[in-house]
Parts: C-alpha cells; structure tokens; sequence
C-alpha cells in the first residue's frame, strides 16, 4: 500500500531532484512553483488527463510505460507549438491499495523521459482516488509571436507528417484483442516519443500551422481545417503506414505523438528533420463547403474523410470495450 | 448525457468568452495556450486535484458550488504567495452518464468565480471518467523575486490569520453526519473565497511566510515551520475560532482558504486588511527537537500540537466514511 501523503511527496521530491533548469526558481515545497520566462519568449501552457481504463490498463501497461506516456502527451503539445519544455507538474490520484511499488515506476518513467528533456518536475498535487488518474500539465516557452498556431495553414501550403503512422493504433488493436505484449523501449504504442526537435526546427524554418497526431491524422487534420478556416485533400498512396499497421489505422489510429504540419508550396524540406523521415501526404485547399478533407485513393479518386479518431462520449473505431 | 467531447469543447470555449487577460495570447482551441508573462515579474503555477467522493459528494455539493470550490483551491494558492492571478486551465473528468446540466453547472460555478477576479479559463482536457475529477491549474505572476514564500519565518516572527477557524470544517462535520444542508452564497464550506487581495497587500507589506489554509491549521503551520526550519506557539485563546466551531475544528479543520502568514514583531499591521479581520495567534520560535508547534492553553500551559489536519492515505479526524 502506500505511503501517507506527506512521505510520498517528500519522496517524489527527493526523486525529482534539485536538477532544475535555469528557469525554475522554486520547485515542489511551497504554495505554488515559481518559474522565469526567458526574456522576449511566451509562456506555453498544456494539460492532458491519463485516466486507468481510458487512457492505459494496468494489465497491459507496466507503470513505468504509464509515467512515460503520461509525460509524452504534455511534451508533445510544447513540440507541436515548436517550444522549448521548462517544467512539469503532476496531479495524481492514486487508489489507497496500490503497491507503492508501483508508484515509484510510475515516477520513475516520468521523471526519465523527463530528464532527457531538461524537463524539471516542479509540483503537483496527491490525492487518493478509486482508479488511478494523472494530469499532466507541461509549461515551456516559444520566443513572442513565434510558437506555430493551428491557425496558419493556407490554401495552397502542403501537408506533412513526421515518422511513420499507425503503428501505435495496431498494438493497441492486438492489445484489445487480447494478445500479450512485452513492451519493448522502441514501441511507439509504449515509449512514444515528442518530436520536440523536430518541432522547433519547423517552427524556425517557417512551418504555417502544426498539430501533434494524438487523436489521429483525420481528427487532428480536421483541427488545422477549422482553426485555419481550410480544406484539405490527403493522398493515400502517400501515406508513411507503419509495418505493422494498414490505412484505416493510419488515417484514424491515435497516439502516435508525431508531428502533422503544413509548409507553403515553395519550402525545400529535407527528407529527414532532427533524424526523423518527413513525408508530404497532401495539401491545403479553399475552404469547401461539402468535405472539409477529402481522401485520394490511388486511381485519383476523391472521396470526403470524417474524422473518425478518438472521441471521448463518443464510440470510434478504437473505444476499448 | 454528456455532449460529445469536441461539441462540449466547443460549449465551454463559448462560455469561457474572449474576455481575455491582456496577458492570454491564445486560450483555449491550440495545442497549448499562449500567455505574457508581465515584464519584471516570475510565473506561478499551481495544481489542485478535486476528486467525487474524496473533496465532494454530488449529494452534498451542488454542480455549481463544486465548481466555485475547484478554482478556489488554485486561487487560494495563488493568494498565498502574493500573486495575482492570470490564467486557468481545467482537466475535467466526466461520467458519460452525468447530466450535461450538471456539467453546465459546474463551468457556470467555475466561471462565475473566475471572471469575479478578471481569470481567464485559457484551456485543459477533456475525457471520460467513472467518478468526477477536475484537477485546476491556475497560472498567476508575482514581482521577481518578492512572493511571499513558506521558507521566511525567522524565531520572533508573530503568526498571523486573517478570517475565522473552523467554519467549513463544521458545515463537513454536519454533512458527515447526515444533515441536509442547503448551500448559503455567504457559506464558508460551500462557497469558499480566495483571499489575493490581502495576499498582495501582505507581500507588499512585509509578510515573511505565508500558506493558504487548506489541509488545516496544525499541518500547514507544520509546513511553514518544517521549511523554515522553526518552530511555533499557538495560543488557544487568541484563536478567531467561527460561531458554528470549536478549538478543535479551528486547530485541525481544513478547507479554510483563509492565509496563514508570519510578520516581524516591530510589523504594525491592521486589524482588517482588505476588509478581512487580522488576528495575531502566535510567534515563532527557534527550531526546537522535542516538538515543532505547541499550544499554549488558558492557564498558560504549553502541549505539543500534532499536525492533524487532513491527509491522503491516512485517517484524520475528519476522514469521510
């Protein structure tokens, strides 16, 4: 079972060090953090729910797989606004009956995937819960008027993706299945990782709107569509489909923490960014008043996509049962 | 039932209204929000977990007051260091069952309180959940350098809270007790106020430690003393214990968010700050081995006071059933 909250918060401070980044003036032990923002930068501000039985099982997650996951969908919205991550902060309800054991690997996946980052842990809150539940909230910093909106996209830019897709959504598929999976630490479904380099390369090299895919492509697709007040037509044959993975899963699987952007006409992009494959998979129209995107199949065919990733209240492709 | 989960972001991005902060960029409807940090001044963040069944009951607490009391616990923060608030964000966790009026309710609450102190809601999370959980962030900015932290309570210092003791924590005893009780706007338990203005009057005037009191007197007394590496006096006669309590609800009641704070000796402070009552209850003392706070009785007699006020994963005095 677990500590009483006093000692676990004393622990995760200990655990979480004095590492801090330049910015962190004071960390966990006070009323709330306080943090400097470099000079002529904005702040950046995330929050995302992990929820036992929503967004992870403990049957199929080990702890440490859901810290690190956990951390990875806060550091991937700071990378889709091509920021630079400063501090993290975790409110975590935890049931009264859970091994402390568990605890400990669930921060410690955390506090790895964010060191590596620079990312310091600089507060929370505990609370005893029935199922566990963490928030993850990730501040960072984009120098002023310069982080990439969702709003930038214009008619003409072409749209592209980062990695490969679909490849989370098929473990995911055989998990549900009932299959056995030993995560391994090159598992996207298990140990994403934030295209945070990748994210401010693009920021800096005039990418006009970006998104990181966690809900899935036509999902998230369709968020750059309304926010830019566009259309758009993907092309299937185009599409980078994981191995393990087919097009369905490609088009609407969800955690894949890669980077779907879009770049004027004219913009040279290197076929890889921070060591990641870029692939163009379409691009940005007029707004339309029929099909907000629409799908190219390889004969040149076009038929209207709706966004079928993840929806919370909602069933999808992909709700467990 | 609930609206699906884009509607319902849709729903709350309207509610939440362009009413922005001068210092809010962009709010909700991005990967991450966008905020300006005033020129000068430090960034504080905070989080606060408010889960069904641990800090509410949905037949004690009506939707809206659940709300109000979720943002109160971030602004409270907020006040205690001498802050001034800027932003919110809220991760909400949500039956899919639950009635959206209930939801409408609870953002009404939330908002209601939020614009009373100019906070913008600028973005959170969205996803299902079995019970109800909202965790708040709140972001707020203090002059660099001068919040009011937890660790500058010196030996000679007086101790200091603004308001009365005890009050919400009886309104609980009651609740526990099975009385039904209708919430009052003028309801210390159900209807909480954040008090930021004496916290920035307090900064500016020379507090030397301030906490919010949250968990109760004797444990967030314990937190100023443990970080200051002190020790303190509490007598129970100075004590502003409210009509409906006793000494003991006043010593270990929580849920008060009135400031608990410390001041030199020479400090000539007022008898109300901000229209809020100031009563001297104490002095520190130097870091003693044989127990952190006393209470000094009627007759003068001193008794170790434990810090019993409420803790997670640990029974206390007011642990729901």
């Amino acid at each position: 079972v677990i500590l009483p909250e006093k000692k676990l918060i004393d622990r995760i401070r200990r655990q979480a060090g004095r590492r801090a980044n330049a910015g962190i003036f004071r960390g966990i032990g006070d009323d709330t953090a306080i943090l400097e923002i470099t000079k002529g930068h904005q702040l950046l501000v995330t929050t995302d729910l992990c929820i036992e039985d929503v967004h992870f099982r403990r049957a199929w997650h080990p702890a440490r797989c859901v810290g690190h996951r956990c951390l990875v969908r806060g550091l991937s919205d700071i990378a889709a606004m091509g920021g630079e991550p400063v501090a993290c902060f975790l409110s975590l309800g935890l049931p009264s009956q859970l091994p402390q054991k568990w605890v400990d690997d669930f921060i410690h996946g955390l506090l790895n995937l964010a060191r590596s980052f620079h990312v310091t842990l600089a507060g929370g809150d505990i609370s005893s819960s029935e199922k566990v539940v963490a928030d993850i909230v990730v501040t960072g910093q984009a120098p002023s008027g310069r982080a990439v909106l969702r709003s930038g996209a214009r008619a003409g830019d072409r749209i592209y993706v980062t990695g490969e897709l679909g490849g989370s959504a098929a473990q995911l598929q055989k998990l549900l299945a009932g299959e056995k999976i030993t995560p391994k630490p090159s598992d996207r479904h298990f140990y994403p990782q934030p295209r945070l380099e990748a994210g401010q390369w693009l920021r800096q090299h005039g990418a006009t709107a970006m998104i990181d895919l966690s809900d899935g492509l036509s999902t998230d697709l369709d968020h750059i569509c309304a926010e830019s007040r566009v259309s758009a037509v993907i092309d299937a044959a185009k599409l980078p489909i994981a191995r393990n993975a087919n097009l369905a899963l490609a088009l609407h699987g969800g955690e894949e923490y890669e980077l779907l952007f879009t770049a004027p006409k004219k913009a040279k992009l290197p076929p890889k960014i921070a060591d990641i494959r870029v692939t163009e998979i379409g691009e940005v129209q007029k707004r339309s008043q029929s099909a907000t995107i629409q799908l190219r199949d390889q004969h040149g065919h076009l038929r209207p996509l709706k966004p079928q990733g993840w929806q919370h209240f909602h069933k999808s492709l992909l709700t467990p049962a």
